[in-house]
């Protein structure tokens, strides 16, 4: 891969607690990260409730659109984990323990002297065709279905998945950025930043605020793919600036 | 207002930088909390890329289907800023300089003795027949058009933007929570979980797994509108939980 292809995914954030604000997300930002660094860009992100409809409404209006869709939550043992059943949903495949992810329990919990109960074994039930993602932490995997991979919420577990997914994800071409961090507000560089947006239009350029000590700062974001040309314009802004 | 009735909100957050994962997103986690507090359900979350096409299909995918529609970013002065202009287009209504929104951008400089100019005055562009969103801030508004409510991105003026605009909003029956901390792993606790849901099926029970020291732990959340319905609920749950 890689020679000018761009590889795109999406990602699809299950769960009740985020939507009422009681748990803060913390899995877009380390998966956004995470896929810029490997070469394939997030395009859009949603979160959803723990309902069946809403998630295979989701899965399949991102899967036909993406190269990927990775989902986050509801893969546990507790009745509110419907994320493998409205997967199969959403494919129209059958779903029931997975052989090999019983495997994969029952020697986890063989190993801590702790019972398989049927609770547990619910964490198995995977949907037809797919394939398992080791979860190196608590056992119960994760797995991937055409191009949807689907993980874990708990963050710990979640990077794990991440991490043991990432060999077999086909990548592209990276989006390389440069930051210039700017003591003044943006509307003072405005008119500079578009015109050089307009020199380089090959350069995607994106100014952001914020506000430190009371005063008003940029970050003026440039991103590209071309490591030479992405340096030229950054160096050129910068002079612009008189930075 | 209050008497049953259930409102809804989706949240838009747009921005490249949250996709690029160099920014972390903030403001969810607020809105979520404060729409929930003030008796409006949040039910869905996007973040879209910094691209008209995108806005204008989410604007409008969302703003059919819930009560309200909050967006967050891309409404500053400089060129990557496309918020007002894809709102206006989404509705199919004229843009321009709005001069409710220039006098307060002109007072707001006028004191700071900062000159307003054509970049600055870009911030003053608002759809036509908006309602200004006041921003103690920075001086550039937000706005409202419809059930769309439109925020800035830096999360002190969004938050000021959501406290300006939250006496105007319909509010609905509170969803009230009580969350049941257990020091073991989700698997141990999911049978009594869910005989309890069956026995409580007006009250929505979710468990979020968490790992502390090393140790798995749960937390049990019960919602419901009825606080002495969801009061029974928790009680009777310590007590088949041993707590």
């Amino acid at each position: 891969m890689g020679e000018g292809r761009i590889v795109t995914a999406a990602l699809l954030v299950i769960g009740d607690e985020i939507l009422s604000g009681r748990t803060k997300d913390r899995n877009t930002g380390t998966i956004a990260e995470h896929l810029t660094d490997i070469g394939i860009r997030l395009k859009e992100v949603r979160v959803v409730a723990d309902d069946e409809g809403e998630i295979v409404a989701a899965v399949n209006a991102l899967r036909s659109r993406y190269d990927y869709v990775f989902t986050t939550g509801g893969i546990g043992p507790t009745h509110d984990d419907i994320t493998a059943d409205s997967i199969a949903k959403a494919f129209g495949v059958a779903i029931g323990v997975d052989p090999r992810a019983e495997k994969l329990l029952s020697e986890h919990y063989a190993r801590r002297q702790v019972e398989l109960t049927p609770a547990r074994l619910r964490m198995a039930r995977i949907p037809d065709g797919a394939l398992l993602i080791p979860n190196a932490i608590s056992g119960a995997p994760g797995f991937r279905i055409a191009n949807v991979i689907v993980m874990a919420g708990v963050p710990d577990i979640m990077r794990a998945m991440l991490e043991a997914v990432t060999p077999e994800l086909d990548t592209g071409v990276k989006l390389l950025s440069v930051t210039i961090r700017v003591e003044r507000p943006e509307s003072e560089i405005a008119d500079v930043f578009l015109a050089h947006q307009r020199r380089y239009r090959d350069v995607a350029m994106g100014s952001y605020p914020s506000i430190r000590n009371g005063h008003f700062e940029s970050e003026l974001v440039l991103r590209g793919s071309d490591p030479a040309r992405l340096a030229e314009a950054a160096e050129t802004l910068k002079a612009a600036l008189k930075l």
